[in-house]
């Protein structure tokens, strides 16, 4: 569908109807609750019914977000999901009221993109006159705002921050902001980010980070004896990790 | 998972390693290369060798940046898809690869929680200086810094932007510093955005809206005949445009 397409239906149809299809169980006629299908059966019914009024059809963001957090945390076993802060708290919302499970939110991820939003300065005037931030500037960057919004929305024991590896003095600042949180680090190996940098400034008490390697492991062979390679490659990545967390008496 | 039983991984494997699974096929062993389910094998080989030297497994960003804009585009006949800003271009650059696709950028939703970052001050240095927006302040929204940066990441045949329609003066801003671009517009109907605010403040000469309406429609009765009520309902709101439509001789 490009653009010359879309205004010619607009001008067919003399409408600029999205239908957002949003299909609620609570919400639906009772015939159709005892449809397996019910989805399906409601939407065609739907789209049969208004397709020469309307110029698309959008599954709308609320469904999504419900639905979302429940088909991750209700049918897999994964504990933790990556979610974006930008529509606030109500899109965190769904994924703190799980039990043992995670909303991992985007704060300053390591891609280069990351300077577009992440990086700009804002003023804080939402969270000023709290009484653990009283001293402290109300300019700073978005990924310190989200950091500040963060610890208003859950809890250490629900959310964690993706925090890029790629930049020590911004680690430091979100981790005075957030001191019990883990903090989720994408960003070493390949992309540059020092491990040596990240435990430094990242550690707390209860460790406080989990550090992802992604190609630098899965990657380091390319043979028959790719997973043994990635064995070799955890083992010094561990090992590293397991000196620090000894020489800081942590383990 | 909870937080104790976490922290009790990582002191029994020490270890604060998660590892990345990015099943690139371009990458892996050339051996997997012709199994149809290199993807299972491949992440299961990692996981098998690595398993007692990590605490978490983790398909990275990039990799669900990549085939999720992939997985939309080319296995369903769907034209555009909703991502959200925040990661910055690059996580929006996948979307714009498609010949007649459209990503819809998140930039001022209509729930309560778009204030947490949407209606932050930010200090738009970023764009400060182009040649079209220098009598404009460099104090602005991050909605309508968001604005700015949708404009440079694609253009007005691939991007549109996701704008709530209960602010009518923010719809304002937007369609001046976009006056291009189509928006589509959630919030009409049971939420309480104004029709005739939205299509007063969001119309151009292309049109330029697509305005989403759920619940009203979709939910307008609840017996045997849903659907027919779901089209009487949209009759009206086809109307309204219509008239619309014609008043400002557009069609």
């Amino acid at each position: 569908m490009n653009r010359n397409k879309l205004i010619e239906i607009i001008k067919q149809r003399k409408s600029l109807l999205c239908v957002g299809l949003d299909p609620d169980f609570d919400l639906i006629p009772n015939h159709l609750k005892e449809n397996k299908d019910w989805i399906f059966d409601f939407n065609k019914a739907i789209i049969d019914s208004t397709k020469d009024l309307c110029v698309a059809y959008k599954p709308n963001l609320a469904f999504y977000e419900k639905y979302y957090a429940q088909s991750f945390f209700e049918n897999t076993t994964c504990d933790a999901v990556t979610v974006s802060p930008y529509m606030g708290s109500d899109s965190i919302e769904p994924f703190l009221t799980y039990k043992d499970k995670w909303a991992v939110i985007l704060t300053l991820t390591s891609n280069p993109g990351s300077k577009d939003l992440q990086l700009t300065e804002v003023n804080d005037k939402l969270t000023i006159g709290r009484s653990d931030i009283q001293n402290r500037q109300c300019w700073m960057k978005l990924f310190e705002h989200v950091s500040f919004q963060i610890k208003e929305w859950g809890t250490s024991d629900n959310t964690m921050l993706v925090v890029g590896a790629t930049k020590a003095d911004y680690f430091q600042k979100i981790r005075k902001i957030v001191p019990d949180h883990f903090l989720l680090v994408p960003g070493v190996g390949t992309q540059g980010g020092n491990l040596d940098v990240v435990l430094e400034n990242g550690l707390n008490s209860d460790f406080g980070l989990l550090i992802n390697v992604g190609r630098d492991v899965i990657y380091s062979g390319s043979g028959q004896d790719f997973d043994t390679k990635a064995r070799e490659r955890s083992i010094v990545y561990q090992t590293l990790m397991e000196k620090t967390l000894k020489d800081k008496k942590l383990i």
